[in-house]
């Protein structure tokens, strides 16, 4: 069933139902931003790449199959196709229309969706079309960031570093440095937000400016049994028949300005937005991405990717399994509990299975194996020289040290350190006590999610952290996982804590999180006591972390110079959450002997893999319009079907959520969503035959939006013809 | 690791290991057995088809690719093809040399390596090869029948009936006469086993004369990590790379004759043994299959469909997931409970799994609402006609009726029978009360298992049932499962009566399964009178499932005489056991959208799924030899690789395992073990797209048997060039 804005009446599920319209308000406004300023540092040639956007220039993308120049992708002085990109909270999304209306993944908009729903009113079920402003739904702890500008402050940074500190020193005088030229930049221009990123960990550090817009709000949804189709079965799994997509719309101020919910916000006009191209892609053709992939790890050592293998990886299966039995069990007897698990549940899924497929990548692949091949043979250049041999002769056995320290330790810091992020109340608890000392420092002192800039989205996090808690639920997680954990031996007796503690309630944890140290100290609650006995632990881990994260920095500073000595290629930074673009065609692959896949999936798998049964439902509409090959103007003529999904071999990791998928001419050809199981190892190494993307086909998008479920609005509002 | 004979060496697990060997021992006999009688009797054509070897005529199959004339395949007088052919236990099994060596699958062997196997001494882990005669173990309980000769008694057998008996007295009146007619056949030539086989339900019958050895012994299994290669997860998928194959000798007395066994007894000599190919075949070439396929249902009604579909499958996956997940548990934990359970999970683990492929099938073909299709127009050509109308018209709501009946009475009947079978104790105890019951009977009135001619078979089951027992688990078993049923109440607190009952005891089993009906009556175990207590029931359901039967058999009779009026087509007989022939040709499919599968996997996709852990662990000498490239002559050159299993579209279902798969010369390419996960349905319907076999390719076979453990014995004596 599908339902309209809100408040919504219950709507038709049959494909022509009526439904809830309000004409398009259509709002011109003046840009208020500073002009977006790019510039170019260099440039990388490489195999694999997520290219930062600075260094396009010597790529060639032309000779690929891109059709528009450098200078139409960025551009410091002119609007560009990157004007057109945002990030939605973790992931990226794209503007589809001149007001502010954006495409990205299902998964990414899920938390609107779900805090939107109630037992009652299942907008995750259901989905959802607003049908005009006034009924889109404020998506609750959304925010959409805007690259305003970047550049290099590398010198500023290491400025403040020397020789004769040890690790912890310099480690703690960078991140003081950095939090300062933030604060500094936030002050200059208080409209945006400031932050630095480490390109080469001890290098190369760039500041970014954001604008970030606070008022976002859900347009359009399909429903979860076609946004998630395949669940966590499909879940990084080709061929792929997910509708993984959902519309947001950002709000400014009438004045242009960001601003918080209010009626009176107007639609946010981006500088630039992507025709949606309704004649998509064929096998083979060129394609390229831009987004914020996270983390990648393909500078680490050997010893990094045998610590995940052999210690890291391992215990998060495990333990992540282990937290999910719980939560599905208490979700099977109580819908309204299944929803409150759903995020946190599906967060969980996708990491398990993800550190699964690394686990098999890493194995099979022996990428440990390999890269401790190239090591040796780095070794043997450093020891061929007797000056490098001097500077940079253990610095190999130096990194190992570490990682062989931390798996030393390993198994009681996972405990702790899982243990306040699995129990809602335990993290409740910590967070509050860990604000309070914070907030008792000077602002540049703290941890950065309770310095005064960040403090808001930390409690924004709290809010749903209590939303989502559920008692009986928490309590068996502390018993059956942690029960016996010396560190938590402070929580004793949980259930008896839990039903004592007040920490379920919103309203006093608001209270709690603006009341100072010595005012929560005397606070009675069971768990903020045991919270406070628990606190020095977390300090001294904290201090452990950023002394290795210190120690990491330097001689992982000191590994790029030497490698560069060694070899010219091989230096694409690791992805860090900053804008890259990626290239590639849309490609099949074989995942194993014997076995070939096609880059394009049909209808009519949707239809094959419908069984009625979770996670495999289509709901009514939908089947109804397969059956009646109502296909619109989607069909594309060889498969006698609507395109469903697409391969290609671009280099994505996480954070590439929502990422467009884009032609040679810049148009929109789909959402990039998820990787090849196979693929999930990109985090480690870039690898030709098994790294592929999937993303839903934006064919799929528009049958779904329009055809199926007459989204006539939107249809018009992206200028698709036919509607 | 791999060892050597019994009393057996631990022998060197590296690729070039010295084994104890012995001399080869190659005796000549004449042959004592009657000459294969093989009559025709009429053909039929169809698409589909496990053609009865009598039905051969018509189908023209050198038109397909047959080299051999049909008087080759098989023949009332001359030494034919299916002379190399026999049944080992409820499998396949082919001939492949002049001594009685017998391939079949690992899984078909895989009760007599249990058997063999202990905690210390481990065969299934270790696999095995005797190097010699006299090193070849004795496969306890194992026993091989070859076709002597069948013959049409229809006639004979409905001589008994007529319309004005009930069904119930019809179906006791068929049974009694089928059992008078084999006993007399015994009678007659009382080296033969006698059996008549139903091959259309209520219309012909058939009697086969059969030779059973009762002497059989192991000769050569691999490791279960190579025979059971990919374990469950694999099990009924594509890519496969499993080397399902066992070697196995069968003896007789030193006069030819069969006998139990005797370390005098010599080899069995066959009129006829397969050529095994080392060249084995290419994508597209014809194969066909000898076998015994057991049991389809594709003259059965869509009632019958939907009896399986909605009620009878789900509740096997349900029931059989849940006695799985009991014994698992308790066989982590005891290396030597594993072994105990391991022949029991395993078949239901296929059953399981087969259940769920048959569901999966029988929901996305739509088998139940096509098949209703056809009994519509079916239905429409009765009543057109009112002599047809008066004769055949309430014939499928008879049938449906009859079904409807079952479903309603499912749930306790169900319970009941899989009561008896999942708890051993149980099992034990209700075999003995039953057997004291219908021996006190007139033997030609005895239910099968208990007349005396199959007496013996039923001991040596239930010596197993004894041997697999594991306390703990049958008490998980029935607590957890069946705690709470009304029939089982006899049973009491079941851990209380598990305690006190001896029926764990090997010796006081058999005495008390010869102990006539009042001795066993006053015997005081518990188990003993619980089972007592429960006896009514089990009439009771016996006599109901009779009822039924007769009921069916009378109904699809007619149902087959007006099918017969209706369609000149669709006549070859359901599978019941016998001996067929299928043919067909070496061939990928599309299991699903976007994906093709190659018919062919090479020893790559061996690397590329192990893991190290089960089911994908590869044995080192294995390894070596993929890493080394040691393929000897089993290359083929287009892969770079030695052929690991094929997939073929001929008709199989279970009781094909191990059939040979052949070349158009009848030399043996592979051997059969499994289906295609989509082709579970063979078992109601055949389907172009889906139905694929699968089987061990002949060059694995050989490339693992002669190349990695270099049994040299067996590669000379199944003549294969270069040893």
């Amino acid at each position: 069933m599908f339902r309209g804005g809100r408040p919504a009446a219950v709507l038709n599920p049959a494909p022509n139902f009526v439904r809830v319209a309000t004409p398009m308000v259509r709002i011109r406004l003046t840009l208020p931003f500073p002009i977006l300023l790019l510039l170019t540092f260099g440039h990388a040639a490489a195999d694999e790449g997520m290219f930062p956007v600075s260094q396009l220039g010597g790529l060639g993308l032309q000779k690929f199959g891109m059709e528009l120049s450098d200078q139409q992708i960025f551009s410091g002085d002119k609007v560009c196709q990157i004007d057109g990109i945002c990030k939605v909270n973790g992931c990226t999304g794209s503007f589809v229309s001149a007001d502010g209306l954006i495409i990205t993944n299902h998964h990414c908009a899920y938390r609107a969706i779900q805090s939107a729903s109630t037992a009652e009113l299942d907008l995750l079920e259901n989905g959802f079309h607003a049908g005009g402003l006034k009924n889109e739904i404020l998506a609750k702890g959304y925010t959409v960031r805007v690259t305003e500008s970047f550049r290099d402050v590398s010198d500023q940074v290491l400025a403040v570093v020397n020789d004769s500190m040890s690790a912890l020193e310099r480690a703690k005088a960078i991140e003081r440095q950095i939090k300062a030229i933030e604060k500094d930049a936030e002050e200059r221009n208080p409209s945006i937000r400031a932050e630095v990123a480490e390109m080469f960990i001890g290098e190369t550090y760039l500041l970014f400016e954001y604008t970030y817009l606070r008022d976002v709000r859900l347009v359009f949804a399909p429903p979860s049994s076609v946004g998630n189709f395949g669940g966590e079965i499909d879940n990084w799994e080709w061929p792929r028949h997910t509708g993984d997509f959902s519309f947001m719309r950002a709000y400014t101020a009438p004045d242009g300005s960001s601003a918080d919910y209010s009626p009176d916000n107007i639609p946010y006009r981006p500088k630039k937005f992507l025709q949606v191209s309704a004649r998509g892609v064929d096998e083979g053709d060129f394609v390229f991405l831009l987004g914020y992939p996270g983390r990648t790890a393909r500078h680490k050592t050997a010893a990094f990717l045998e610590y995940e293998r052999d210690v890291r990886l391992p215990a998060v299966v495990e333990n992540y399994s282990r937290q999910m039995a719980i939560m599905q069990q208490q979700g099977e007897k109580d819908r309204a509990v299944e929803i409150k698990h759903a995020s946190r549940m599906r967060s969980l899924a996708n990491v398990e299975k993800r550190s699964r497929g690394q686990l098999k990548g890493l194995r099979r692949a022996q990428l440990a194996e390999s890269r401790r091949e190239k090591e040796q043979k780095l070794q043997a250049y450093i020891d061929a020289d007797p000056g490098r041999k001097k500077k940079y002769g253990t610095l190999l056995t130096d990194i190992e040290a570490v990682y062989q320290e931390m798996q030393a330790n390993f198994e009681e810091e996972f405990e702790f350190q899982t243990a306040i992020t699995a129990s809602r109340l335990i993290n409740i608890a910590h967070t509050l006590v860990d604000m309070a000392y914070e907030r008792a420092k000077p602002d540049l002192e703290r941890e950065s999610p309770y310095m005064d800039r960040n403090l808001e989205q930390t409690l924004k996090r709290l809010r749903l952290t209590v939303a989502d808690l559920d008692l009986p639920t928490d309590i068996r997680i502390v018993n059956e996982i942690y029960l016996g954990s010396e560190k938590l031996g402070s929580f004793g007796d949980f259930a008896v804590l839990a039903k004592d503690t007040g920490l379920d309630d919103l309203s006093l944890v608001e209270k709690l999180a603006a009341a100072p140290l010595p005012e929560l100290k005397a606070n009675t609650d069971p768990l903020i006591q045991a919270a406070f006995e628990l606190h020095p632990e977390t300090l001294r881990l904290r201090e452990l972390g950023k002394q290795r994260e210190g120690e990491l920095t330097r001689l992982y500073g000191e590994l790029i110079d030497v490698k560069k000595q060694f070899s010219k290629d091989e230096f694409v930074p690791d992805a860090n959450a900053t804008l890259r673009l990626t290239h590639g065609n849309v490609k099949g692959y074989s995942p194993g002997d014997a076995v070939m896949m096609r880059p394009i999936t049909t209808l009519r798998g949707v239809a094959e893999k419908t069984t009625g049964r979770p996670p495999f439902v289509t709901p009514a509409p939908v089947m109804d319009a397969i059956k009646k090959e109502n296909f619109g103007p989607f069909r594309r003529p060889d498969l006698d079907s609507v395109p469903v999904a697409i391969l290609y071999d671009t280099d994505t990791t996480g954070g590439n959520s929502g990422s467009p998928i884009m032609n040679g001419k810049g148009e929109l050809v789909g959402v990039n969503f998820d990787r090849a199981f196979e693929a999930t190892i990109n985090d480690f190494a870039w690898n030709e035959s098994y790294s592929r993307s999937i993303g839903v086909d934006i064919r799929y998008v528009l049958w779904i939006t329009g055809v199926v479920y007459e989204a006539k609005d939107l249809m018009r509002e992206m200028r698709v013809a036919g509607f």
